[in-house]
Parts: C-alpha cells; sequence; structure tokens
C-alpha cells in the first residue's frame, strides 16, 4: 500500500459537512476506521442526489462500490465537526474514480484521505451500464 | 408496551440537528429502527458537552444508560435533515430520564418519541454517584 | 419506564447465537446501549428467515418495527460470545409482540432484556395485513 | 488502485467466523462496502486477543490503523455466514500489514479482498514503539 501525503483543500471540488457520532469513537477514544467509509458513502451520495443523479427508490442503474481505500494521517474524535472534500479522479466508460479527503474545521490538510471506485450496473442484471451523459456533464465539474 | 401520541415541539426545551447517513437506511429504503438511538445518544451526549457536564477523555464519574425505549410513528429516510429534540423529564438522586423527539425540518410533530436513563456512576466502581450541583442546575433547565 | 428483573433462560423459547465486534465497544469499553437492538433486529429476522417466514428480497407483506425497548442490567464487551433468547410475549391481528434476553454464555439470567413489535403491511402501501396462518402457527410454538 | 484477483483460502493462515447482521444489508439488499471494515477489525482482534496479544483494557501499546483497503468481487448479503480468513504480507519494526479475505461458506475463493496495516503506538504519547518478541513469534506464524 502506497503512503500518500495529506493533501490542502485545493485538491477537491465539492465540500459536505459531516455531523460526528457518539458511537463513531471506539475504545480508544477516536473515530474508528471503519467510520470514515461512512462518511465517504454518505458525502458522494449526497452529493448525486443533490445532482439529481440518483433516486435511491427510483434509478434503475446504480453505483456498486468495486474498491475502498482510506490513509489515516492523524486521529479525530466525536463531538468534533467535520467536512468531507470530494474531486472525480477518472472518469471511465462505467466506472468513477473518486477522492475524498476528511477535514477538521478550519484545518488546511485533510487529516484523512479516502479514495473510491463506483461501477454503474443495472440493478437487476448487475451488467456494466454506461454513464450517462448528464453524470458525465456533472462529475466532470468536479474533476480533479 | 404502551402507545404514545406523537408530540408537538413544544414538548421540547433543546434542538440539535442530526445528519442522516446512507448506512442509516436499511433494506426497505427506511431509518433502521436500530440507528434512531444513536441519534440519541448523539444528541445528549453532545448536549452535554456544550454545557461542559461531561469529558468524554477525563471524567471521572460517566452516565451508564440502564433503560431506552422508542415508538415510531412514520418513517423517514436519508438524505433528510432532522432535529432531535431534548426534554429532561425526571431529576433524581443520580439519575436522569431524558424525552427525546425525532422531528423531520418543518414537521410540528415528531416521527418518533424515545426516552432513556443515564444512572451516572463511578467510572471504575460502577457505584451510582449523586448529580452535581452544577448539573442539576442545567438539566433542570431543560425540564419538562 | 418500569424496571424489570433479570429473567432466567426458561423465559425464552428459542436462542440464536449472537457475535460481538470490535465497534460495539464504546469509548467506555462496553457493548453501546445502541448495539443491543442491533442484536434484537438480527436475531428475529434470522429465525424468521429459516422458518421460512421472511424472504427478504421477495416478501410482498414486511414486518414494520413500531415500538421497542430495552433494560440494561449488567455491561458485557467485545469479544464476548452471546446468545439472543426469543419468545413472542403477544400475538395481534397483524401484530407481533416479542421479548429478547441477551445472555452471556454460561448465564442463567440476561444482563439485558428488550422487547419489540412488529406490525405486518404492505410493502407498498404500508397498509396493516393480517398475519398469515403460517406464521401464527409459526410464533405460537414460541409464545411464552 | 490496482485490481487485483480473488484469491484462494491456501493464502490465508486463520480463519474467524464472521455472523453478518440485519443491518449490514444496504437498501440494495447487499452486504454495505463499509460493514467488510468492521469484520476486518472484528477478525484481527479476535485473533490477537486469543494469542494474548491485546488485551483492550490494560494494553499500554496500542495497534493504530493508518491504512486500510478494500476490493469487492461479488456480493454478499445477510443472514449469511461468512469466514475473514487473515494472513501478515508484512512485519515491520512497529508495523504489522494483513491481507484479509471474506469467504462465503464453502466458496474456495474470496468475495472481497482487504489489507490494513496497524502501527503499534504508545497509547498516551501515541509514539511508534516496536512489536513485542512475543507479537513477532506469533505473527509470523500466520506470515503469508
Amino acid at each position: 500500500m502506497s503512503r500518500s501525503q495529506p493533501q490542502p483543500r485545493s485538491e477537491f471540488k465539492v465540500f459536505i459537512p459531516m455531523q460526528t457520532r457518539w458511537s463513531d469513537n471506539d475504545v480508544y477514544g477516536h473515530i474508528n476506521n471503519v467510520v470514515y467509509y461512512s462518511y465517504f458513502d454518505t458525502a458522494v451520495n449526497q452529493f448525486l442526489i443533490e445532482q439529481g443523479l440518483l433516486d435511491i427508490q427510483q434509478s434503475q442503474i446504480i453505483g456498486l462500490v468495486v474498491a475502498t481505500q482510506c490513509e489515516y494521517f492523524s486521529s479525530i474524535a466525536y463531538p468534533e465537526a467535520l467536512e468531507i472534500g470530494i474531486a472525480v479522479t477518472k472518469l471511465g466508460r462505467s466506472s468513477v474514480h473518486y477522492a475524498l479527503g476528511v477535514f477538521q474545521e478550519n484545518a488546511e490538510t485533510c487529516c484523512a484521505l479516502g479514495k473510491f471506485v463506483h461501477v454503474y450496473v443495472d440493478k437487476l442484471s448487475l451488467q456494466p451500464q454506461p454513464l450517462s451523459d448528464n453524470m458525465v456533464a456533472c462529475l466532470t465539474r468536479i474533476k480533479r
């Protein structure tokens, strides 16, 4: 696994506020490594929903998560307020690669850096489907 | 188990905003019944921390949750923004009873009504300890 | 909220083993109060699935959770292995009331006592539906 | 992000059974990508505890998770029973790299492949500490 450096806010195109929860802290008193991925899921899907690109109940083409990763640079804890920075790093025919930065309020560099890859598939057949023009246009606007 | 009626905002004294998460929705597309308790934990402890009544790392006297309950009146779903209304319903020597209302934005009555009981104990011995004067004063201000 | 006594194993009719997880422990080193409800959900639905009474993908009539509660008598912690005892306490026309006991291995009385109520509804209209004969017969066998 | 192939059971040295939960399924009816990391945390720490290498309450040197990743090859769902295969892939002075395979019962290749990296630090100062001889000996036995 490669070692990255903490990235500045300028590397990300959209920021979604993220509230921490009591249960996010584990027995060592810090946000558990698992929970960061819940922030990523929440932030990316919220962006897609706000852009009209995802309707959880109705969409017949859904984004399957095929790969995720995260590096943790410094610890954070509930009840801190966070922001999740989002940037698209690669747009394929059916796939979208995201970079995600976890920022403490007023912090200039991220305390954790995530990546995840969506492949768009038909909800029933699970066969890959091309990204819609609308999705390509929208995601290009947040491309790094 | 008793059946309550949805309560109006006027029954609660403090409101904590609560962000929903992708993973809060279960397979039926609604916030899972379990997750409401995570909102309650988060809201009550955030209130206590903001009031200077709880320091997660340092406090030697901690609130043990001894009983919880929730009634669900209508379903909600990520990515809705919620508010958790808090009121103290009973102050004992070592215990605090809370009522918690889950409100959708702009809703006048709650979609779920929770209760939970903290008993304050010594962190090591787990023996009940009297509430501090400071805590009694503060919690009396949000007593119903 | 009423105060119950810990109940013995003889009060429950079926036992589902329950594995604890690292993330079940909160900052105080014990299973967080929220997580117990996840055990209840998992145990009851696993019983229903094993009895052929629930097919998560196909069932058109689903069990909505309308009320839950739990009393916590003594603390438990990951990596303990647990068992969840289940008994039906009341069968209505559309509703099922369950009692749930959380047992440590070899413990004769439960360390937590939960209750929850399912109301069966049509998946789309959310209108209450009568319990099937099959369901009534099966749940009667675990009635206290 | 690299694309790996599903690995056979022979690549892993220890297997920890893993029970799925109702709440592990997301709105699409499959285990949510986040939850796999909870399986990893639970499996690795359970192995360490069983080997006498970790005492959650007492250990002064703790394993900080500094990097995690997962590739998802095929979907799984509650109430399936799983097994988590563990192998150490690299032992540093203060760090341990793990590979983790998620296996369905009777499956010969994993449906998801995870990696994660622990760095051992002093619980208070968070400064890296060398692995104990005991830990090196034990982890060498499950090295790939």
